[in-house]
């Protein structure tokens, strides 16, 4: 297969998948009347409608991949996508990264309030939980505990929410390369590694499969933050739907500044490859995973 | 077993869970190194050396009516303490009650920063769900699911969280007494009903027993609630440790508004009652949580 087969394979994979996990989070996100309709109205602006869904294609992925169910996965990727909306939505308040622009849109606190802001991110994220343990996720009640403490581990105080108190803590001063890449591995690389991992845990494979999956994973997740910072120096603010060069305004240490754009490129690349080995032992179904692999170095946004 | 009997008995009880309790929340937060240390102390701080534990105890208490390992009870009980805090630390904030002080202390975002505050209590919830979910808390992975599923159900949109946005677009309007109830139900009932259901999860019960219980924890919830308006405009701030008279100063609808005090004391007396009574199938055993009942509604504080 080519490249160019391959990633319009993979451009129409993500097509469908984006368009799936919409209409599931769509679902799970029923509007209620009452009062408490505006939350439900700040959780559904805060997580549908936009995103690139790279951790719910993964959940999606792999779960084909393994042969896993596509209904269940597509509810896994709807967790895992209202999750990451969370921290979105509590990453812009005033008092973390005061940021007024998300995807080209406002973001929730100032579409809605501050309040309901946070409100609606606390219940992303128990939404979140509660969908990996209603029954309908999985007949075996050991696989739907699982993807539950997966998905705790990646994104609590060991995880990404560790990462954003790294992140803060760091802001104003030099970090060493060290610094930064754990704390990305934290941030964000632990719930897009989480994401690949679910759908092996959803599909119940062996420890073997899992651990590639999980380094697969880890590779893609801090290819995808390297990119992330050669993006924020060089890309428009049109181009990224957000504010453009935050990084450097706020004195953070980046891949950019420790490495200089040529040098995190060739991380990425680096990354990248790193992650297409780890699925060596898979044959022509992880094509799109590979591809992933690819687009995520490559993309303009 | 006389009134006076019962009292102290249920104030040893009391005071023995809140001694483990407290155990079990410091061993299940350890400190960690690094820069995200200060997440940690944040989440000790909110979580630990205070509080009435009356959810912790709720569920350790039907565990053991049940007979439940206490061990595993215990990290059930720390779970919920860990929600119903994050709960507080977030309800505190300036943007949502904008409360300086808690238990007599500095609130979480006074002592430490809004951001570090918020963040705290993101990742008190995340640890409760990955308390109950982690094989710890029992070997059947059905009674870990549907612990962290009741959880979800309790605390959400559809439960506490909800509860909070009907509370914050009530405010300076006056509310009708079933639109009150409604509003407690929400905010603090399904949370108190969940602990007491969690021992019964946990013990795995049947639907008689389980039910019994769930009408408990809902009538003591409700009768909590009362009890707490009544408290709000009769007790001081120093007898509280927090706030007196916030209530009737931001306008709200409470049962004292609506009833007096003297029918809120009433309506208290009556769920209290109506909570001992669906302990009626139970023996001897049940004495602690008959005297809890009472309990929340004589309680000075």
């Amino acid at each position: 297969m080519s490249a160019t087969t391959t990633s319009t394979s993979l451009k129409e994979a993500l097509a469908h998948a984006c368009t799936d996990i919409e209409a599931t989070i769509d679902a799970l996100l029923p509007m209620v009347p009452g009062d408490e309709s505006v939350l439900l109205e700040a959780m559904r602006y805060a997580s549908l409608g936009g995103g690139k869904r790279l951790r719910g294609f993964l959940a999606v992925e792999v779960a084909s991949l393994f042969g896993a169910d596509r209904r269940a996965a597509l509810r896994v990727a709807a967790s895992v996508e209202m999750l990451h909306a969370y921290s979105l939505v509590h990453d812009d308040l005033p008092s973390m990264d005061d940021d007024d622009l998300r995807r080209g849109q406002p973001s929730t606190h100032r579409q809605f309030d501050e309040a309901i802001a946070i409100l609606a991110g606390d219940a992303l994220q128990t939404r979140a939980f509660e969908i990996l343990v209603e029954p309908e996720t999985s007949p075996d009640a050991t696989i739907r505990a699982n993807l539950a403490l997966a998905l705790a581990r990646a994104s609590g105080a060991a995880g990404m929410v560790g990462g954003q108190v790294v992140d803060i803590r760091g802001e104003g001063r030099a970090l060493p390369l060290n610094d930064v890449r754990r704390l990305h591995a934290l941030k964000t690389g632990a719930l897009i590694r989480y994401a690949a991992e679910s759908g092996a845990i959803l599909a119940g494979v062996n420890d073997e499969r899992r651990d590639a999956i999980v380094a697969y994973g880890r590779d893609l997740g801090t290819a995808f933050q390297v990119a992330d910072d050669v993006l924020d120096t060089t890309a428009s603010a049109e181009e990224l739907g957000k504010t453009a060069g935050k990084d450097e305004a706020s004195g953070k240490s980046t891949y950019v500044s420790l490495l200089g754009i040529d040098g995190a490129r060739a991380e990425a690349r680096r990354l990248s490859d790193q992650a297409r080995e780890a699925l060596s032992s898979f044959g022509a179904q992880a094509a799109a995973l590979r591809a992933l692999a690819d687009y995520v170095v490559e993309r303009r946004n």
